[in-house]
């Protein structure tokens, strides 16, 4: 089933669970429509009915959405009902910034270890974690069964640093290195890079 | 002509841009083609003449690009030929990190002004700019014609800031409030939020 559902559809997901989390817990609705949703994303509520038919029935004609269900729902088939370890390599100031982010918790994933190749950064306590060398990183990689890591380094070491994550069993990579990675088959890598999306808004201004 | 292109053609011009710019001061190349170029970041070379087909002939049959003339070309049609001044409001981590990344040089912004509301945080020096109070970001703001903005602040306050950013002139805002924001046309805001990345590769993973 899963790879038959567009990629795209998957992106927006995410959004939708952010958008339900704040209408529920925020604003304290207990149901809403595909129509709200829509307005509040500036999406149309003709592809949110679309894309969450992919995965079933969630709502009812005239009564909407149930916000804890579905809530629920697009939890369970993100995978997001456990939480995934996660380990950040990279400590500099992007890897401090993310190591004390509150916008992880309760979201399916938590920093579990940073690690850095500086001698001057490994043994740093970042938001209590302790800054590892890299060269423990096979060991606790494969040894806590850790299939998801950020990377906030340098565009040079990016790569290199992909290839032993891939070889330790790393299957989903968020790179904040401002190079495109080359991942085999069956990894996932995407890109945090501000620059990205700010040219892409400086289209629309007039220099 | 701008509003006729879909903005998902104009959001893969930077990732060309980027990706041209490591491959000719990276990698030292003169020219490139579409196909080496999808190669190099998963697109078909289809969707890239496509993309580019928008904007005029920039390549040769048989000789491809010359990569500095279609790096020139792309900054010009995404208006980076100039330097856009941007604020940031928000001189928490993620403000820090974003004060001292180096990834803005030469990409067509610069970070020049920081707020911040909050009195422990205003006459901090960041990267040799001092956080200001938010109540001067009217005057800077409306004196210095600054149009982009970065916004680095709790849900909490994120809307009444980006209200007060809109009401100053701002027309492209990143924002790293993990909510999604209101804001009139001809405003356009893009979202950095790490954990919608991840959860979207988290569909991928075996639970």
């Amino acid at each position: 089933m899963a790879d038959e559902i567009p990629d795209i559809v998957i992106g927006r997901l995410p959004i939708y669970l952010r958008a339900l989390t704040h209408l529920g817990k925020g604003l304290e609705k207990t149901t809403t429509s595909s129509h709200e949703l829509g307005q509040w994303l500036g999406i149309s509520s003709a592809q949110i009915r679309k894309d969450l038919s992919h995965f079933g029935e969630f709502g009812k004609q005239g009564t909407g959405y149930n916000i804890n269900y579905l809530v629920e729902q697009l939890r369970q088939i993100l995978h997001l009902e456990q939480e995934w370890s996660v380990i950040l390599v990279g400590a500099g100031n992007i890897g401090h910034a993310l190591a004390s982010y509150q916008g992880f918790a309760h979201r399916g994933f938590s920093i579990q270890w940073i690690f850095d190749n500086d001698p001057q950064k490994i043994g740093q306590e970042i938001n209590s974690l302790t800054v590892q060398s890299v060269s423990s990183l096979q060991d606790i990689t494969q040894k806590e069964k850790i299939k998801v890591a950020i990377l906030a380094v340098p565009a040079s070491t990016a790569q290199s640093l992909t290839d032993q994550l891939v070889q330790v069993g790393i299957e989903s990579i968020l790179s904040y290195a401002p190079i495109n990675l080359k991942v085999p088959e069956g990894v996932r890598v995407r890109y945090n890079d501000p620059v990205i999306q700010m040219q892409r808004m400086a289209y629309y201004l007039e220099p």
